[in-house]
């Protein structure tokens, strides 16, 4: 490459995940050449974001402020708690659910293999919020994967120690799935949990 | 969104081409959760490179010196110039052949309609640059779309003026292209372009 700054350019580029090499070099020139503007505040707003922004005290959610907008608004109820892995399913539940309680961000999921214990999906404070008394009701909003199998496991033994109400949102066939490319694990599941109607 | 400087985040990644809402969300969260010196590092080279590369005074070439490496280069061909639209194209023929000579980026097309002039496209410095008799031979990398076209008549003219030889390279069938598949104005050319073997 003959400019060493804009190789530098294009080589950060590729920290960013689904960037390869090719559209690394499409985004610098594009910036370089087409939005010298947005490149400075895209720059701006990425060192702001990182150095401000940490996690909520309460739910663990990605907060520039140490009690996010969820936790500190009174207008939500405070007695309800889902609990999902990471703050972009929190924004999933948020933008297609009409809930209206708080969160939980566990930041992860229970991988023994992995090393990822108890207290780096945040059960410390789990227990601390549950043992304040106010949570009344949890929605479990974890994955179904092995992890999130696993992590779900153990948050309702700690909800079931404190005598507190836990449900799990749903599994089974998505809507608009056709039955017959659904796979069998998933239907399997759908056929176990079937409800009356 | 819950954070103002992470929607912010979001907002400006969108600035990035072939990056729409989706994608943004799922590189902020990286960069917040996974990878925040490789922010700080690509924050820091977008700055670096925006505020430092500028054009080569010589060939219009993307470069945070005056002179570029490829004009500046002793052991390239300084009498070879080879014309093409942008950059990333003066990349490609530098990464796809053996071409040693210099470079010529026009940063654009004639485009009239557009209000993309000669001047826009660097024809002064063009012409300077033939009337300093240093210049042997042209190679014409312009894009076959009409832009491009017009562009290359005009290139050709010039270099006519100045009794210097140029060429243009071959429009055909792509290598590895199937004859059936391939539309019919690059069959018409190539059938018309063919070669005695």
């Amino acid at each position: 490459m003959y400019s060493p700054l804009l190789e530098q350019l294009i080589d950060t580029l590729k920290c960013l995940p689904g960037v390869g090499p090719k559209t690394a070099q499409r985004m610098a020139f594009h910036l370089l050449q087409r939005d010298k503007p947005g490149g400075l505040r895209l720059a701006d707003s990425i060192v702001k974001a990182i150095e401000n922004i940490g996690y909520c005290e309460k739910c663990r959610t990605l907060s520039e402020r140490a009690i996010c907008t969820f936790c500190g608004n009174p207008s939500r109820d405070q007695a309800q708690m889902c609990i999902v892995e990471s703050p972009a399913d929190m924004l999933a539940v948020e933008h297609a659910t009409a809930y209206k309680g708080i969160y939980f961000v566990l930041q992860g999921s229970l991988s023994p293999l992995d090393g990822i214990g108890p207290e780096d999906i945040g059960m410390d404070l789990f227990e601390q919020r549950l043992a304040e008394n106010i949570i009344k009701d949890i929605i479990l909003a974890t994955s179904p994967t092995i992890e999130g199998e696993t992590t779900a496991q153990y948050i309702r033994q700690i909800a079931h120690n404190f005598a507190i109400p836990i449900s799990r949102i749903a599994h089974g066939i998505p809507m608009g799935g056709e039955l017959e490319y659904v796979d069998s694990s998933t239907l399997s599941r759908a056929f176990a949990a079937r409800q009356s109607i």
